[in-house]
């Protein structure tokens, strides 16, 4: 037996922006037997997944699933729609932006990274103008494609993509608009079609509340034209055989069969609960946690609150106060895991998951938690933030979570 | 597809007092494929759990597992050592005490039922001077037993069995001492041999973490004996037969494999914790709990400090609160389940378990979930309970469910 | 771990005549939460299962639902409708049948066992003209019940109880009817209603399919007025409070919750395939058996075509033959479980059990590891089963299992 | 539900050459919670894991593990040793073996083709010989890179991978020698260091007898050298970084949990049943296939004896028979998959798969559901070919799958 599965009292409390809480429903779905995947039983799931996708990215278009991780998915965006060489603009919003930048590099394009200078960049998001800007003074359309983060999982800033969007069609400019929304989807609204977005990368581990190992591609026309006559080599990740395939609900390859059982589950349980309902439980929960983080008299790592990220929060530490050790705190004595500091911010902050499967309790736990880990671990706070966060949930609306009278 | 399945985001939280939820370790358990239960891997199974579940009850005597509930396995008590029209001496501590007397009038047996006046024997428990003076007049030994709740349910009172021991013995009766301690066991410290108990009754669904459907006499070598001579009819409780065959680890009928699955694992979990260690998280969990009620300035339905139970606590209302009504608005309003007031407390008061599969966060969850429903019941409370059990759990020394660093 | 979760290469398979190999899907729903048996989501889970279980048992009068396995039942069909010292008469079909009678000696009733001299009574059934002669020669009615065994387990004979029904009424004796039915309950077809039966009783861990643990009694309006009069002291068995509780979905005690979601999940599968395909299944799959015995040479316990049962089939071993020593055999080398020999058969004779979750393709792995440990004990066998077994599932038509085409 | 829930009786034989059936106690591991794949646990957990399936590849060296599929791990392979424009030297043995060619042109490689005409190269495996000829053709080591397919799973051949490094290391080749055994791994002896593979390729989905999403490649010093200089694009398949943080257990991007936690499980049964066993286990169910296919008179794909698949059995069909319509036949009346014929063998063979949670009984159901399935078709078969597997699995030596006795 694994020693992780040792559990003496009660549950982990997995607060991390993903991978999330897996949900039972889905673990248990996830345990269906695997099944033949070239035969009758498997095409009907295929299609049934391939169809209720496409609901989650607000998509008439193809989503490709990937059996690989989502920095899979991020590589299969680029080296379907690129070739060698190309220049890239993408924009730095936090630690994820910035390994996608290497990514690209490593695969042979030419990123040019625009941000704020410092860790201004860090905490804002995308700024539309600069994008504008830079894409006016490229009148050859050297550059191919823009590279933009939608919910920066390291910082908890959500940028606002409709606005990339408008940036690159003032210029007229005819870059293709590429999107990471893997930790937002399903938690943050997002609409592939009508913001144009030409590719969007997704993963399982997150507003899906499935495990990790699933990853997606959004396409619109436009990239799939592309992926006709960009040159960077590709095989598995390769749009064009997957898609064909897909029309009859198989794949060329063998598909995470069992995963696919969890995303069938993940799609019932979100179009279930209706998305607009998805996106209003997690601001809601959002809203408790930064009144908390107010209350305690601490930073909230997003300086801009038209882009906080309803996923997750990052708490900043005051200077001298090591975020890892409080981190380190909380986890041994309250068994609670909260997100490290990445990057830049490395030792500074913590962020705390709302995300996926979680509810008005199992956030007051969360905070809860922190905050005992705060004082212990000797971090000022100027009150608690429960009255706070709990007056909010009481009070604002909530509607979905509600159990029906008997 | 159950309803009850449905579950759009976070869990349900279930802080009755039994059933208490079951840890995934003991559901991955219980669905091991059913086996033969003649066969050799199944007497392996038996004689393990058999000899498990002794250290917890702290006998070497016979332990019974009974593939039935709880209820049953109080019948079982009565029937295995007493005759028609027996007299026996029962204890007011609440409702479960109550229904114990029940069902030994239907049984055919003469019950007297000793108590305090009014509710205040739900709020004290046992009063073994009162049953040491009910013996002392009984010179002919006309009572044939005394039969005591251990932890009542319904109350959240914990009596003190040794001193029940000391009751009995003090006048020399020799009256069989049968306990239920159905919602105490693996929570409280229990003693079957120390404290000379005749007959301990209890179940699965509370500190053993199992659902409900296997429940346990553990048997002392005087009970035994009265089994020889008891004349109520019984057959399917009858211990001899049982006794004998669990002896190579099998049963004369047919037992409940899957249960008997979870309750290896429970045993696991339990003697790997220590069981000093359960009964400290136990106990540290119940005083945070109580330390809230207080902040509040509501009432605790104990009113005995020294027999506070580690497994609930009950919480009274201010006059003219429909207790139920809170319940309802908690239940709707934040996914949690509470205990009902029952009997003569109904209406009057709400149950809070923290027993079993509990620790910190869960708790605080509860408590932050019970106040923000008092509040909005319109409950007049004094304050909020989260700083006062938030700091204890902090301080209280703790030691089991902590993490080992990295 | 549990030893028994020790599994180097394929599955046990789990041939005797129950408890049955739980589906999975089952073992799914019985991993759903434990939830309040007092909440709203309880009640309606309450509900849904006694309606089903009605369908099963082919009756419009109320089931009883216990939380004990099926021996309970037993005691509880005996205990809710007789008196101390009431004369009932009883059949001898087999070991089980036997059981009964010795259970209802310890309650205090006065049983008279009728039956076939030797072991031709465990060959052949009930014989109803023996029931009705002998109630003829009760003018005075001094029997009170007549008990049979409608599927009986030991010994693969499924009597004809509306034979039995028309035997009682045939002299216009009042006695009720009991009728076990524990290992014959969606396998073979039964009809509390159509057939008269006051009560019969069954369990969870045969065709039904589930982990043993609850079992069942379905009362007739006769039965039920017999409770009001019966002296025999019951509680836990006691029909009343739990009929007049089950009305809104509860238990007046704690059920077993989880064993409850397996039993919504059997009635979904099992009204879902249609009772009808459900027996025809087991006929065509017993007579599969019974070719592939005959071809063997040797002989099959029930010696009368008319009550061959559809559960499971004993096979009866040539003299000299140490029928468990092949069923080791078998169990060690190929990793299957068979029947023993009971009682009267102890030794002489193995069962298979062809019920529940079963098959073609998993009884002719049944048939090869019989025949082949058949073999290897040295008994002298004709010719191998397997064709036989095998151009009968060719050819025999078949109502469900069957995929559908792409 | 998902519609591939519906299971009206008994279980689905999953009888294809992978995936393969995942047994229940890895399915159980699949459900321990997903954890913070930066945590403490996790990092034990990878350690573990990464250790113990070297001792399965029987290597020293790094083995990485892709939370993606296996034809991920072949584009692996390829990317981290070769640049642009390379030659490579495969061998066509079957379907498999030409998709990875068609991968390598796709990658902007130039692989080679070698091979026997016809489909005489599906039949016979990999021929050394012609390697060696081709190589000493090659003075200036245009060649960089030879490919072969250790178990071709759509054909049943397991060439002999000890003799292509012969082959190679005749002419003082200094080839790197890249080895698919996808469905070999587990299943069939294989010797990474030994045999001086420089990277082997695998998932997860065959003898691991995980769900597919996870594959791996072993690596060499000399591959990793290559790594080094390799020019082929590429950042999720990248070695360094993950052999790097792989050294503390940890995964630079997320890695696929849950797989892990049954991979986890997977070495614990494999390396606990002993790799010897676990072949001769596959091997003696192979021969048994093998006895079966000849006594009912039809050819085994493989023509090689000194190569035939431990892992799974291509059977030819008569001229004139649609190995897909028999196939469909025994799917919908016996509820089980077989293999399909793939590429230039379609319709004209299946393949029967004997890998993973399989045992003799599992084996013997499934050739009679092919033997049924067959005369149902109508296709001439001499002979049932159940007693000859039987007699062979009989008396054949048994290593492991033997319980215990009492």
């Amino acid at each position: 037996m694994l020693k992780l599965d040792f559990h003496p009292a009660g549950r982990h409390f997995l607060q991390i922006p993903g991978p999330s809480p897996v949900p039972d429903r889905i673990l248990r779905a996830m345990s269906y037997p695997t099944i033949d995947h070239r035969g009758p039983e498997f095409g009907e799931l295929g299609l049934k997944v391939l169809d209720g996708i496409k609901k989650i990215f607000k998509t008439q278009q193809p989503v490709v699933i990937y059996p690989a991780s989502g920095t899979g998915a991020w590589e299969a965006a680029l080296s379907n729609t690129l070739s060698p060489g190309d220049h890239v603009l993408m924009f730095e919003t936090g630690h994820f932006a910035t390994l996608w930048k290497k990514m690209a590099e490593k695969l042979g394009l030419k990123p040019e990274f625009l941000g704020l200078p410092g860790i201004e960049g860090w905490r804002r998001g995308v700024q539309p103008q600069m994008i504008e800007e830079r894409l006016r003074a490229d009148p050859q359309h050297a550059i191919k494609a823009v590279c933009v983060v939608h919910n920066e999982t390291s910082t908890g800033v959500t940028s606002n993509i409709a606005a990339v969007r408008r940036a690159i069609d003032a210029g007229g400019h005819p870059a293709l608009l590429l999107v990471d929304t893997i930790s937002g989807l399903a938690c943050a609204d997002y609409r592939h079609d009508e913001w144009g977005v030409d590719v969007t990368v997704s993963g399982s581990q997150k507003g899906l509340m499935l495990p990790p190992g699933i990853s997606f591609n959004a396409i619109s026309p436009k990239a799939m034209a592309a992926n006709q006559h960009a040159k960077l080599p590709r095989s598995f990740w390769d749009w064009s055989e997957i898609v064909e395939m897909n029309k009859t609900g198989y794949w060329p390859y063998t598909p995470n069969t069992n995963l696919l059982y969890g995303l069938h589950e993940a799609i019932e349980m979100i179009l279930g609960e209706g998305l607009d309902n998805v996106f209003a439980r997690h601001e809601r929960l959002a809203e408790a946690t930064r009144r908390a983080v107010r209350a305690w008299g601490l930073e909230i790592q997003c300086a801009d609150p038209a882009v906080y990220s309803p996923v997750l929060t990052g708490v900043m530490m005051p200077d001298g106060v090591d975020a890892d050790a409080v981190r380190k705190l909380i986890y041994e004595r309250f068994d609670m895991s909260l997100g490290t500091g990445l990057g830049k911010m490395k030792g500074r902050m913590f962020r705390i998951g709302h995300l996926g499967d979680c509810n008005d309790l199992t956030l007051l736990a969360t905070l809860a938690g922190c905050e005992m880990g705060l004082r212990l671990a000797g971090v000022p706070i100027k009150q608690s933030g429960m009255p706070a966060a709990m007056e909010w949930l009481s009070q604002a609306p909530k509607t979905s979570g509600l159990k029906a009278a008997a």
